[in-house]
């Protein structure tokens, strides 16, 4: 299913241009510049001769070989000529990245039911139109106009090209790579149940991140998602939640947003992860593509930073979340490696000149603690004390990776986005950073609540 | 007031060593390697003749020079002695670095209460203990063991000094600066009452933020914000909001956290600004210290990406905010630089292909329309067409200058944190970028609700 938009034996570019003022040249070029695509690819253009080197057909029929995916760059009103041609030519799938349809007027909501009604009586699936495109960095796949992202385990399906580019800037300086991507645009045809579908059964997808506006099929999408988010984490931002949001989506994808208050209903009973801003959305997406899920929900704080601990605290609590006691065994195990002023007590705070030992010492003696289910190793990076930059962060990791990864660690080390040494080593381990008490707080009830609901779901 | 902690004449370092692996010497090595204070400094150490080349007294009273502010190092249980020291002395003001008072045991709170009393009664100043010092980057001041902030008009006075370290990460990429920094620690005598008071007066302060755990005259407090709050913004941080966050900052700080709905309630009244995290936090401090205040509270938004547009549309609406309809004057104006698939609807998508002509010829017809008093000019990077990485925003702050800033310009550009171009654009130009519609949302909400409580207050 699919394979021929993510993985395709052979590509046309319907309007390759080797002019760099236009989109059509940045999906030529996206496409043609990959040298580890092994897909055959074909341009065809109206005026071009050769473009980047390549030959360039005059249309889609003087091309021999047998098409898999068409992409078409070219203008609304001239689309129906090439998908007659699609049709003749017994293409598997076509992208539209062009706008000027059903998001600009009705004439334009007209053409894209002709488009969608000619190829679904051919058997050609359709994407877009007035999407950015697709992406498989795995193969070399960048049919679309924005940047590559890095290769991952999170497929993300995005009704706005734009929110999948501004989230691919956020996501690869923590080292969130794409399993696939599409933006689906106007969506006339493959919608969010299939693409679902198709990633459910892909191995190389271990998250799957949605961003929403509208939804063509609610019924079809909620059979699913109930199917699927019990196996592979399903993270869900909504845009147009209300009056206005939904106007201002309507305008963008010619769609009417979908009623949120639904959403949300069949969200939750199918257990799929419903955030509330674009901020939560990439922490969920890291929360699951980096951590393992928790037994239960006990947590166990360590910290150099006391007013961290109290501000993770804070945040938990509005989760019902709890703190538990340490175990005399526990306090006994730590003991040796802190300095007397050290209180024995979770939010245990080593106080500021705590470096690289006592956090690899703490972490692990709370790994191994059976007591503890969750540990939230906090730090603000010391600059005085000679102290490395990323020592503290070295101690946790080590102490985790000597454990296999049993158990969920939560490095929050504040606003520390900008050491580069840190997030290089973090990139390296495939490990997280969360970079606020609320981020690493919302991480934890991510994980509690979705090993809570599965173990239900599981049971009954 | 308070000029001899922040700007003295004299300081005595207590403690003062060459063992870089001291906190002792942080303090001391932050205070000598500045070369812009003009403070005259003495060093007391027991075991060293000399620090970095400087001599060092064996005991307060041997140093002949008059004392403004004594920094003590040493460990809580010697410190009394320097105490009568420091009254035989005659010094204005003491910090009290050292931890292992209060925050401890009883005993330490014994303690406390001996250093506070013996200090009243000869009329000295006390900051701390258990707090990493004070910082003024003006005059070059960094007495305390944590990083020298950027000079800038944020006065911040905080209870956990480690929050006030991991804020500077936070604030310095945006050009955020500090006029004057405290860490109050304890907070057995100077707390934050008048420290609220200094700054008031302070020229250099324009915004005040504060992160507190603990009231210890919560009348006092509530009088001197009643009357601040109206002349400069007071942006607020509690942490300890409930049970377990308030035992938390118990054994932070050895004080009892401060109840959060009173705390609430006293800010509420006094139009402080209370934030619920440290993420808001640091935009309602970028948000102050960089935008104009409203007229009123018609908002106006262009941008290239209409996800964004409909996530802010969103957003606002949590706040109880409205887009406005454009004016036919407004469409005529703008509509000669947009390409005719751009509807012309509040929000304005220009489409991806907008560069900085038409960021800045929308952001100038908005300035100048009558009927909007709030622009937000939102942006994804684009990583196609030949575009600048900074030019939208280029664009959108030429218009700005040339209107003077009358009005908030809000450059919503999504998770652009790691383009440097545009960051060293914005630092150089003091003109902040907000990194989600979120973060635009709240800003605009702070800006609002600030003009509307303001002209309230002024009018009764």
């Amino acid at each position: 299913m699919f394979d021929y938009f993510f993985n395709p034996e052979s590509i046309a570019i319907i309007g390759a241009t080797a002019n760099p003022k236009k989109f059509g040249n940045a999906v030529t070029s996206n496409i043609l510049s990959n040298e580890n695509l092994k897909s055959k690819l074909f341009l065809v253009s109206n005026t071009a001769e050769e473009i980047m080197g390549k030959k360039c057909y005059k249309s889609l029929l003087e091309i021999e070989n047998e098409i898999d995916l068409v992409i078409i760059l070219i203008p609304a009103k001239v689309v129906l000529q090439v998908i007659n041609d699609c049709i003749d030519k017994k293409v598997k799938g076509i992208i539209i990245v062009s706008s000027g349809f059903g998001e600009i007027d009705e004439e334009g909501k007209k053409l894209e039911s002709l488009i969608s009604e000619k190829c679904k009586n051919a058997n050609i699936r359709v994407m877009g139109p007035n999407c950015v495109g697709i992406q498989n960095p795995k193969v070399g796949l960048n049919a679309s106009f924005i940047q590559m992202p890095i290769q991952g385990n999170i497929s993300m399906i995005s009704q706005s090209g734009s929110i999948g580019c501004a989230l691919f800037y956020a996501m690869e300086p923590s080292g969130l790579g794409i399993s696939k991507f599409a933006n689906i645009g106007n969506a006339i045809d493959v919608a969010f149940d299939e693409m679902l579908d198709y990633f459910d059964n892909d191995e190389d997808t271990k998250v799957i991140a949605l961003y929403l506006e509208s939804l063509t099929d609610g019924v079809q999408f909620f059979k699913v998602l109930k199917k699927l988010a019990l196996k592979k984490p399903i993270i869900v931002l909504k845009g147009g939640k209300n009056s206005q949001g939904m106007e201002a989506a309507s305008s963008h994808t010619g769609s009417i947003a979908t009623n949120y208050e639904i959403i949300k209903a069949v969200l939750h009973q199918s257990n799929a992860i419903l955030c509330e801003n674009l901020e939560d959305f990439i922490t969920a997406i890291k929360t699951f593509s980096l951590l393992p899920l928790p037994k239960g929900d006990s947590i166990g704080v360590l910290t150099n930073s006391g007013g961290s601990a109290v501000l993770f605290t804070d945040n938990i609590e509005r989760y019902g979340l709890k703190l538990t006691t340490f175990s005399e065994t526990l306090k006994k195990e730590i003991q040796p490696y802190l300095i007397p002023l050290v209180k024995m007590v979770n939010p245990l705070d080593m106080i500021a000149g705590a470096g690289k030992q006592q956090y690899y010492q703490v972490t692990k003696a709370m790994i191994n603690d059976p007591k503890i289910d969750i540990i939230v190793a906090g730090c603000v990076i010391p600059p005085f004390l000679e102290m490395e930059t990323d020592e503290h962060y070295k101690g946790v990791l080590q102490a985790w990776n000597e454990s296999n990864r049993v158990k969920p660690v939560i490095p929050m080390f504040l606003f520390s986005e900008n050491f580069k040494n840190l997030r290089n080593f973090a990139i390296l381990e495939k490990a997280p950073i969360f970079f606020s008490p609320n981020e690493a707080a919302y991480a934890i009830k991510l994980i509690v609540e979705w090993t809570t609901s599965h173990n239900k779901k599981n049971l009954s």
